[in-house]
C-alpha cells in the first residue's frame, strides 16, 4: 500500500473536476446546458464531449457514432456476453449482469486496445526516426514474429478472415479523410504481416480493436480514451443479452454457447433515408 | 435453489438469440449489417434497434437521444461517481472501475426508473377505469402520501427545485408530439403532490427517472428497457470520472465529496448549427 | 432519488464505524487487537466476531465454521461459477473474475436465504399465536403450494433429492444443541410438503439455503448477516475456479458446463485427527 | 482478440476441473466428502485445502488462519471500504456492494502481493547465484532506489510505521518455524532500505502485503494462491461496512472519510483460553 501523496491538484484536501458542474437547476457538461444540449446534440456527441472536453465536428462525429456502433455487439457467444447471461439466468439485477458482463473484458479480449495503440506507436517511433511508414510495418511485423506475438494485438479473429467492421471503420475514416499515420501504418502493419513468410498459413486481418485504436490515434484521443469507447460501446449489447436470457429462458438453465443459433430477422436493408 | 425447467424456447438444450447474427465476415444487428449500420445510423440509433427490434423513427430517435443524454454525468457527487473514483485511486483497471460504478446505482438511485412506472401504471389502471387523468393524479398522490411513500419514485431531489432534465426532456417529448398518458399523467401527479396539504413544505418536482419512466411508458418501451437506458446512459459518465481522477490525482487520496469544486469551462452555448 | 436526510448517527456530517479501529500501529476488530487475534482467532470465528461484534463459544464457533465450509463451493456447474470462469478465459484480473461471479447470485441462486427466513418467521408468528411447530409447518406448505411458490425458498435442488449439506448442518447443529425453532419448524415445513398431496411426485428436502437460514434463526442472527456469510463462503470457490481456468485451459475458450467432468482425487478419508 | 486454440487438455471439448466432484447426494472437494469436512475442518483449512489440493498440517493451518484473519478489514478509510459504503449508500444489494469493494483493489491497494513476490523472486536469484541473504537484500535496496519504485511494493505504509500484522505474522512463522528464505529475505530487505542513505527521512518497514507475500513464498504457495487469500480475507470486511452503512446510516448521504470515528468497543483481551 503506497503511501497517501497529496496530489499537486488537491491542495489542501480540495479537489477539482473539469467535467460536470452540477448544482441547483443547473448542470453543465464541459461548459454546455445539458438540458440545451439535449435534443441538439446526439448521444455519440455527447461521449464524446465528456470524455475529450469539446463537440466533436461532423466528420469526427460520425467517425465516432460508427466506433461506438461497431462494437455495440457481437453476439452470444463472446465470453462476456456469457458473463452477462450467466448472471441474468440466476435472476440478477440489470445492473449486475452488466457489471458482470464489464468484467469480462480481460487482456484477450477487448484488451488489445491498448496493446495495439502501443505496437502502432513504436512503428511511428521509427516513422518520426525516417523510416517510411512500409518500412515500419515491415519491422514491426518482424518484431512481432521474432517474439512470438501472433496474433498481434488488433489483428485476426477466432473466425473472421475479414472484420467487416474494421473494414468499414477504415474505410470511413478514409472517405472522411481523417485517417493519417496511425491508419496508414496499420493497413501498412497488415500488408507485411499478409506477406510474413513465417505467417503464410495464417489469417491476420486488422480487427476492430486494430481499427479503433489506429483512428483513435489519427483522432488524438489517448489510448485510456479508446478503451473507454469500447468499453460504453458494449454495454447496450450486454444490457441486450441480459434482458433476453431473462424474458425468453428459464431461470439457472445450463447455457451451451455451442447449442445456439440466431432466430432474429433475416438480412435486411436499411431504409432509403439513411443512405 | 430452483430447480432447473428447460424453457419451451430451448428444446433439447438448442437455444437463440435475436439480437445479433455473427458469423465469418458477417455480421448483422436484428437483421440489418453491422457495417451498413455504420456511418448511417447513429450509436443512439443503434441501442434503440439492439433493445427494441427496429430503427427508430425520426422522432422518438431524437428523443431517445435526448432521454441517453438527460443522464450521461451528474457531477462528482453522486455515490456510484464516488464508487467509480475510489476504486480508480487505487490504480484499479478503467473496466472495475466502470464495472463497480455500475453496482453503485442501487434503489435509491437510478432504481426509481422501475417503481415509478409501476405507480404510473397504478394510475393508467385508474384511467383505464373510467378517471380523468386529473383525479388518477390526485388519487395516486392522496395513496402516496397516505403510505408514506415520500418522495415517491420519479419525484424530488436532493438539491434541484426543478430538474432541468426533466423539464427539458418532457417538453421536447411535447414538441415531437410523443407525450401521452403516462406524460400526462406524470405532470398530473406533480401538480398534485404540489397540492396537498401534507406536503406544502416540500418541493417535488418531476426528477429525470420520472421523466423517463413517463416517456418511455409513452413510447411503448419494457420498464426493463428504460432501466437498461439509465446504465447505458451512465457509463460514459463514470468512466470520464474515472479517468479524471487517475489523470489529475496521486493514487491512494481521500476523497471528499464535500471538498471539491468545477474547474472545467464557464457556461458557453453550443455552436450555430446545432440550434 | 431520494432527498438527502442527514442521519440521526451523523450529526454536522459526522459519522461512525463500530467495527474496526485503524490508527497508526494498531488495529482493534470490534475492541480486540488484530494482532493478538492473529494465531489464537480462527478465520470464521473473526467473521462472526466482525459481523455480530463478539467473539463465538465453542459450539457455536464450530457451527459457524461448518456453515461457511458448506457452501465454499459447488462444482464448475453453478451459473456463478460459469460467470467467473466466463470472466477468466479472457485473461480478466483475479478480483474482477471473483467480482463477477459474486455479481451470479441472483434471486434464483442464493438469493434463498432472504426470502426462506421470512417464510420461517411467517411460521413462528404462528407459533407466537398459539400453533404447534407441526401445525405451523402444515399451514405454511399449504400456502406455499395455493401461492405456487414451489419449490419454495430453501427447499429442492436442481438434483440432490438429499442436499448432503443441510442434512449435515442440521445434524450438528442438533449435537451441539443450538437448533431451536427455526431448525424444528424447516424440519416440520420439510415433512409437511413431503406429505402435501400435490407434490407427491417432487422431491423437496431442505437444502443447504434452507439450512443456512433456519440455523442463523437461532443463532440469533439477522437474515442480513447470513446472506453475508453465503457470499464469503463462496468467494473461495470462485477465485479457485478462475485460477484452475486459467492454468488449465487457453483463453478465449467456448465453456460448455455439459462437456465437463471431475477429474480430481478419488474420495478419499479425512486424516485420523478430525474425527 | 486472439484466436481460440483448443487447450490440450480440452480434447473434442471435453474439459476437467479437480477442484469440486458434485453429484446427486455427492459434493467432493478434492476428494474429501464435503458433508464429513463439515464440523471437522474450519472455514480457514477448507480454503487451503481448495486452493492447493491438499488439507494443511497444524501450523500451517494456523499461519493460514492467521494470514486471513490478519486482512479482514481495515477500518473504513481504505478506498476499497468506501467503494463498498458507496454502493450500500444507494440501497444496492450486499452482492453488488461487496462486489464493487472487491474491485476497489488496484495495483496500488493489496497488488502490491505479485509485485512483491516478484521483487522476492529476484533476490532469490542472487542468492542462488551464490549471494549470502544479507547482500541479496543490500542489492534489492540498491535497484529500488535507483529505479525509484520507492516505497517498493510490499513495505511502507500510509500511517502505519510499524505494521502490527507484518509484525505478528513473520513472527508467528518464526514461531511455527515455517519461515525460511522468502521472511529471511525481506526482513533483510527492510534493514537495508532503513539503512539506505537515500531513504534516512523514510520509514518502510514490512507491510501485511509483504508479510503474506513472502510468509506464501516460503509455504510454497504461488503468488495468485497469496493474491487469491487477499480478496477472499477482506470480503467479511466489505460485507460488515456495507452492512453497516445500511443499518446505521440514511440513505444517498455524502460519505467523507475524513468525518468518521470509531465507536466500538474499547480495546479488550481475548478470553482467557484463546491466550
Amino acid at each position: 500500500m503506497a503511501p497517501n501523496k497529496p496530489g499537486a491538484a488537491s491542495g489542501n484536501g480540495r479537489w477539482h473536476t473539469n467535467l460536470t458542474l452540477n448544482e441547483p437547476n443547473r448542470i453543465l457538461i464541459r461548459g454546455y446546458p445539458l438540458d440545451e444540449m439535449m435534443g441538439r446534440v446526439s448521444f455519440g456527441e455527447a461521449i464524446y464531449l465528456l470524455l475529450t472536453g469539446e463537440l466533436p465536428g461532423l466528420s469526427i462525429g460520425r467517425l465516432i457514432e460508427a466506433m461506438l456502433v461497431s462494437f455495440i455487439d457481437h453476439g452470444a457467444t463472446p465470453p462476456s456476453t456469457l458473463v452477462a447471461r450467466n448472471a441474468a439466468t440466476t435472476g440478477s439485477s440489470l445492473r449486475g449482469a452488466v457489471a458482470a458482463g464489464v468484467l469480462g473484458f480481460g487482456r484477450h479480449h477487448g484488451g488489445d486496445i491498448l496493446a495495439c495503440r502501443q505496437v502502432l506507436d513504436d512503428g511511428l517511433t521509427l516513422v518520426r526516426g525516417g523510416a517510411s511508414i512500409s518500412d515500419a510495418g515491415t519491422t514491426l511485423a518482424g518484431r512481432l514474429v521474432e517474439t512470438n506475438e501472433i496474433p498481434p494485438p488488433g489483428f485476426g479473429h477466432r473466425f473472421h478472415t475479414r472484420d467487416p467492421r474494421a473494414t468499414r471503420l477504415l474505410q470511413l475514416a478514409h472517405e472522411l479523410e481523417v485517417d493519417h499515420e496511425y491508419s496508414q501504418l496499420i493497413r501498412s502493419l497488415e500488408h507485411a504481416l499478409a506477406r510474413h513468410p513465417a505467417l503464410s498459413d495464417r489469417s491476420l486481418p486488422v480487427n476492430v480493436d486494430g481499427a479503433i485504436a489506429a483512428i483513435c490515434g489519427d483522432l488524438g484521443l489517448s489510448p485510456q480514451v479508446a478503451d473507454a469507447l469500447l468499453i460504453i460501446s458494449r454495454v447496450p449489447g450486454l444490457a441486450a443479452h441480459a434482458l433476453e436470457e431473462q424474458q425468453r429462458e428459464s431461470p439457472m438453465r445450463a447455457i451451451n454457447p455451442n447449442a445456439h443459433a440466431y432466430d432474429g430477422p433475416s438480412e435486411r436493408r436499411l431504409p432509403e433515408r439513411r443512405k
